[in-house]
């Protein structure tokens, strides 16, 4: 039976070099259609009876208290760059692999980190939170009085003001999606609003600012102004569903939504309120945004608007031509994402993408696209567009506003090159 | 500085035994005042200098490629009831352990699991899906050929038929929440509409049922309506973002949103379209429901509106009188949470809690609600209405209507009594 026998329209592009509609999702027996008769890998079953494979013949194995991937998922991992220094293991970072995921969620074995002093083994039983400086009463806090108070639960992205620095270098670096990209991740975090516990404490008028302080050998700190602080900064316990990970702060790490990785400090020990911020290490020689006039920005917070296709990707090779999802990521530190579009001709023409639910605010959408791969060279791209009309500039625009000597903060749209084997490569277009 | 001084209002419950507004949680410094004055486990800090622990001395340990919980987490764990029969591990529940988390994600390595027959260890690549029967075209799909197809990711609960069936027994067991109630968790789930799969083989017009057979040794299998496999029906492939768990089906499992656990098929291997049901064991000497005149239901596919409370529950004891955050899960297979009430008398005065977002369909809610503790005793209960009106019965009204000889969908109130030590047990009320 033909496209036109079974009653289907054509699939038209609807923008070039094969972006289809996203009205495909939503049309039964039509994308469908399309991905068989461009061949997706399936094939018509003999009349040969099932093979039963080794797996059926015996019984499985027995429950485990806390489960693992299967063994056959061992390359999705996160990717750590090798320590320049073997006294310093634990610090710098390790990678979310964004390419082998799907969904908004990071496993939490697959959260980013980036760490300043590797990861204390921390007792929570012995672990406390002191709030002092300018308040009327410093109080200190165990876990389990934490636990007492209303907890408040959200879904969020963290990203390392750092994340996708590799694309300030003049060409383009042969790296991969975790190795550029991966400083971004997303969990459900639970805890207690710091506005909260800055309550019980009373905060003095003159405050303006409270110094975080991380519990690591680091004491990584970094000030954050106190209007963040009482809004929406979470004291956070809960990493999706269970106790917040050690390499993500355990037991007690903050949640400063939208705002750089940096910030939500973990291991949390110490929240002193004070009048002018604290110019630790972190927010003087690092975490500055360097322009070309030799000036730099400070104190620059919320992660711009900002878009990744994680799918294809550099290591996901396709399998000729026909029908592909193009799919991937979107957030912004403002706010939630209104709209996302995909360009398969390197920006010359966009299509929307689908959004799929939840569209939350300061957390990552998940974007959805249908792509006729003709087997010629393309370049994929994403571009994001916040609640706040914020939209994610090109890497020219992006250079003529900030330059390119810094690391931090970049948002500019980024390209994967297809070439004619279906290999995926980082390009500038 | 007393509350009065403060300014603040005084807290008037808004139900018996000490329910407190919801609106605790939206007005700063009220709900704090009111901690503070009860006693959380804080105390003010001394002018002595915060301790230096020993993990803040030394550097912290080097990155894992895929990490894990903190050593001091190792309770936190699926309960594994005992296998009456060694030669049968890995046949039975494996149970989520509600009262340790918070959130509505259950982190992978605590996804509740029912299994027939153990956990396969299925090689990806040898697994084929095959659609046959009642089709214009029996199709194989590799892995790798599912994800060619669009995909879809949807946060959803699974719930297993037989969960809470303890509180069928003529009096309260002395068993805890993972026992009673640990047999529904939730995921993010991504894959491809199984819509999608059938209408590439082309549904056949006598075509009513679609019999999905799992690729354990048990090969448990079960008959889902054609229409709701043409509805929401995934075929999944990833869950919490990464791929599924071997425990959860990997390397594809079926999720059919809203439905009983058994139908979402895991290790998912064939699904064959047919005019009329299986009756395979799971639908006939199984997941049926047995009432008081000696006939059974077949086929109750949704799992009904349902809540519990998950914290205060056994074996977190409260640390004497004051204020605690009563918080639990609510869902339903019909649709989305409108409203969860709870009571700590037992029934007898409800109030509101505050529902978090996300709200979603066939996806579960957490909810909160502020609570002063007298130090008295008190009976802690939820009841969740959805948005189709459905309401969660009273034990008596359930067993009114089916009795309480059936151990499958039991989605009454439940209760848990708090004695005067602040210890919590299942009661009846």
């Amino acid at each position: 039976m033909t496209r036109k026998q079974a009653g289907l329209r054509p699939v038209e592009p609807v923008a070039g070099n094969g972006i289809l509609s996203r009205r495909l999702f939503l049309e039964r027996a039509l994308v469908a259609g399309t991905a068989v008769s461009m061949g997706t890998g399936i094939r018509e079953a003999s009349a040969e009876p099932l093979a039963v494979q080794p797996w059926m013949r015996t019984p499985g194995s027995g429950f485990a208290g806390y489960g693992q991937p299967s063994s056959f998922e061992g390359k999705v991992a996160r990717f750590i760059p090798p320590s320049p220094n073997p006294a310093t293991q634990g610090v710098g970072p390790a990678r979310t692999p964004l390419h082998l995921l799907d969904g908004i969620i990071t496993p939490s074995g697959l959260h980013f980190e980036r760490s300043h002093s590797g990861i204390p083994d921390i007792d929570p039983d012995q672990h406390q939170l002191v709030i002092h400086g300018l308040v009327q009463r410093p109080l200190v806090f165990t876990v389990d009085a934490l636990h007492r108070y209303p907890m408040e639960s959200r879904i969020a992205f963290i990203e390392c003001a750092g994340n996708s620095q590799a694309l300030n270098a003049p060409k383009p670096l042969p790296l991969g999606m975790a190795a550029i990209h991966g400083l971004v991740s997303c969990a459900e975090w639970t805890g207690v609003r710091l506005s909260t516990l800055l309550d019980e404490a009373g905060v003095d008028r003159s405050a303006r600012w409270v110094i975080a302080e991380g519990g690591d050998s680091a004491s990584m700190s970094r000030s954050i102004p106190l209007a963040k602080a009482l809004d929406d900064t979470l004291v956070c316990l809960y990493q999706n569903g269970e106790r917040v990970r050690p390499s993500n702060g355990y037991p007690i790490r903050l949640l400063v939504p939208g705002y750089e990785g940096n910030l939500n400090v973990k291991w949390l020990r110490r929240l002193e309120l004070t009048a002018a911020p604290a110019m630790s290490k972190d927010e003087t020689s690092r975490y500055t945004i360097l322009l070309n006039d030799e000036k730099a920005w400070q104190f620059v917070f919320p992660m711009e608007v900002k878009s990744l296709v994680t799918r294809p990707a550099p290591g996901l090779k396709l399998q000729g031509a026909g029908f592909y999802e193009i799919s991937g990521l979107a957030w912004s530190g403002h706010g939630s994402i209104r709209k996302v579009e995909v360009s398969a001709d390197g920006g010359k023409s966009w299509a929307p993408a689908v959004l799929q639910n939840p569209v939350l605010s300061k957390a990552p959408v998940r974007f959805r696209a249908p792509w006729q791969w003709d087997g010629g060279p393309a370049v994929l791209q994403s571009r994001a567009t916040d609640d706040k009309g914020n939209v994610q500039p090109t890497r020219a625009a992006f250079a003529a506003e900030r330059g390119l000597r810094g690391i931090f903060h970049y948002n500019a749209i980024a390209s994967w090159g297809i070439n004619e084997n279906g290999e995926a490569a980082n390009v500038y277009a």
